[in-house]
């Protein structure tokens, strides 16, 4: 089977799981989205691109900006980055306060709440102007130069966004960053709410799965071993507390969000998008795991 | 021995732990207090008030004011405060966010910062201007018309109060305060902010011993079973995870603050106020315990 | 009103929650009591004893035996005892090897299963024959020389003593007991096993509530000093997670077990000792508890 | 490069950390092995195998024995096998007892000792002769018909595992082991006792990295899902609390041991078993860590 009849036999294959889970509702915006979109894009090694489904419809990424807050954080500060946050599977809830204060302010890893926000507290303090240069960054990524913040998500999250505050006021208790709270909650949360189709992401992974291809866009470089690197920590922590699950039922690196979207991998083979808005008990789209987990198995391909 | 020539001796016999312990020093205002300070008052339930050292001098009292503020909020709700806040001891460090993560926003006791802080929502729902309302009641506690707030204090406070901060955001994410974040951490800083002396807080704390009294100061009334409870909490729960220490070695009820002074009471005999800057590591003051220990001792009047 | 009048007006009070709460059922032998079984019995100062309901019969004493235990191990060991076992309350499950395991094997206090068992392990490693002088030392208390452990009880316990069995191989992996952790959880469990009357109780507390008595009962001494020290542990510790509840309810030091007693005093004024076997959710007797709380309202003798 | 001369280059590359980190010696068995032994063994996918240094003297495996119980677990209960276990990293210290006690007797995963100790119980509840089956499916993985338990390692390990008794307990407590808990640390610490050298491992876990083989050992079966699953597995939770550091470093789904053995696969391409008894802090082979980085720098082959 080639790629093409592989997404249309998942997109039937998933449809009996159409309305299972919950779209994310703490914010209005969120709430609001059709929970019945589903789309689904890969792209090949080779430069072919293949889509089903809603896969040109922006959404909120939410914390699959992780990863590209982590890129640029990597490329700026290298190795030393990992004094500052861990890159061990966080174990428990992805939001886990217990933790923080137990580690005594470095979070596990920068996929959690706190860890982003950390690495936002890094680019507060490496660029001049941050939230422009992730803009910039992501559209080099995925080639669209209109991906845009939804500044009234960022702004909606905000207003209620009590665990975060917690927790950033937790790292600056423990000194874990340098500049104000509300400065770092401000770049965390409008990272967060980044727009972007599975088109758009798949592309913009494609960056990560092949890593034989020089990493620079709009300024920030990796080398091919930091490529592989993120990956890892993709496969590790990508998943909030459900990255075994993840790893066991799928077995790629990735990193999904609340907004139903999740970003995945297949090392020197291809790089995928798929969105689906339902949500299990974990925050991870019902859909979307289901989707990945039949890709896999059709193909014969993952990283084990 | 009377209690004149019991506290002298307590003066010398404490004098070998003068300089040990440490100044809190997390602001500045209360670093640059003279930690040589040493004063202690005790006023007997037929009116006699015995002082000696720097009775006289007011410092900050810091989380002795948790027991003027429970006062206030038991008054208005009765024993439905309790649904808001426990009533057992913390078992853990006293600003442990843990403790509150796992029993979702129900602060273990109301001598614990975030029940302080509920407390503190309590008096801004409960009352039209709960700042000064608190004034009223400690003025009337202590007969002494002219103390007050220290908002210097309070101001240095609220810049560096990360894990207050932190801690009021999760209550407020648990839904276990209603006015904002910001307006609940300046009452309860403030509240902190009270400056009295031995000689006032001994005065105080003598409504809390003699409950064969009616308690009616400013408007706040408690009946006679209130006030026992509210012993029954200082007793459990005032002496941060050093309850069980401080029950074994001196047996009062009572409430200590990082100014480094101890309010304590034996009902319907004294109450007594110590005040000696430096702590221990648990953040009670080295003397104060001391002296404490050595007047039931020398006394033989305890609660057991 | 007299004694004897309130302990009858307590019988009527208590009445309504006869049938409130659940039999400790995880060994048949206490499983199979009679639910409805109530007892009370008073000793007040002056030598009058005082008692309704079924206050001679005996049952299983369980947990209130580690109050006799402590004594013992005080005696012999005295202040260096708390270097094995503190003395803070646990505020956790009365079982939790979560504290234990955060703590590297030092029991938070000896009224914890992990606590008495340090304090049996301190027996085995003093006394020649420990469950013998255990037996001398509460027959001296009580006056009665046949009361006896239910080797019947202790048995069963040890076949289903998983919980327990962890904990002391816990307590061995950190070096916190000396014996073997067999032998510690024979003794442990056999204490447990003690059987005795209301009245027997009542009779052996009043050794903890008159402290101006010599306290010397088959070769075991304590100072007046320690046994105010011991009504201290026992008012922060004695009733598993709920010790804040029962100091602000009832207001008396005191220990209670899982075979429905509850054992408790005010100094210089009465010991006190209540049966029923119900419990509530934290493991305390339901009807011995408002029993208690009614006694202290009713006399207004509580230690606040 | 090949692969011979790059195990030649590693040999050199890893001589800095010869003496780096410490022998473990909580038995005495394992504390008196020769702490400069080093051997590497590589199998490629072609059926080539490559050594250097001491790769056929044996060694303990220890932990390196969960991956061959998992797999007769997996072959005998299927998808089921995961309602008793978790697949989720543990995120703290392998031997933590407190996420066991928060998650009521369910191991975060089969690679910790809790979540081995459930898949033992499986094992004596499936086969006849477990230990006996063990030593056959083993010896089929690897070819040699001789490899042994250490009894003497099995007997001393018992007499200190004051820890694995202390979980074993724990878990028959909250019923998640149906045999006997002597029993069933005796298999337990039977398997952990299994000799093999670098070259039987490497040997051994070829039948993991190569997936387009049928698995079929001595009666023992596992479908081509299931060598993935458990690859992933390997992957997410085969290092203790370094899960993300190796797969960060190494990039390999593997398994370690306290004896200074770590075995690890790259699937479809080489499978390889490295030995060096010093351990860093985390209970990993320092040098053995530090090879595996080596080869998936130098070959560029790892799962990402």
């Amino acid at each position: 089977m080639n790629y093409k009849t592989i997404l249309e036999e998942i997109y039937k294959s998933v449809q009996p799981f159409a309305a299972k889970g919950k779209v994310a509702d703490y914010i209005p915006e969120l709430a609001k989205v059709n929970p019945d979109r589903f789309g689904i894009c890969l792209n090949a090694i080779d430069g072919a691109v293949y889509s089903v489904g809603d896969s040109n419809e922006r959404f909120s990424v939410q914390s699959i900006s992780k990863v590209f807050t982590l890129a640029m954080a990597l490329s700026v500060k290298g190795e030393s980055l990992w004094a500052r946050v861990g890159k061990e599977p966080s174990g428990t809830a992805f939001n886990s306060l217990v933790q923080l204060e137990v580690e005594r302010g470095i979070p596990r890893n920068p996929f959690i709440n706190a860890g982003a926000m950390v690495v936002a507290d890094i680019l507060l303090t490496s660029f001049d102007n941050p939230a422009e240069r992730l803009l910039d960054f992501v559209r080099a990524l995925c080639g669209s130069s209109d991906i845009r913040y939804n500044e009234q998500v960022a702004r909606s999250e905000r207003e209620t966004a009590y665990l975060n505050a917690a927790i950033a006021n937790l790292l600056k208790y423990h000194k874990n960053i340098e500049c104000g709270v509300e400065e770092v909650l401000r770049l965390y949360l409008l990272a967060c709410s980044l727009e972007m189709s599975c088109r758009e992401l798949a592309k913009a992974f494609m960056a990560f799965a092949n890593h034989r291809e020089e990493f620079r866009y709009a300024g920030i470089e990796l080398t091919r071993s930091q490529i592989k690197r993120m990956n890892a920590v993709m496969q590790t922590c990508g998943f909030y507390d459900e990255a075994g699950e993840f790893s066991y039922l799928v077995g790629l690196p990735g990193k999904s969000g609340v907004g139903g979207g999740i970003a995945a991998i297949c090392p020197m083979r291809y790089s995928v998008a798929v969105w689906s808005p339902r949500l299990n008990s974990k925050g991870n789209s019902v859909m979307g795991m289901k989707a990945l987990e039949e890709l896999t198995t059709m193909t014969n391909e993952s990283i084990f």
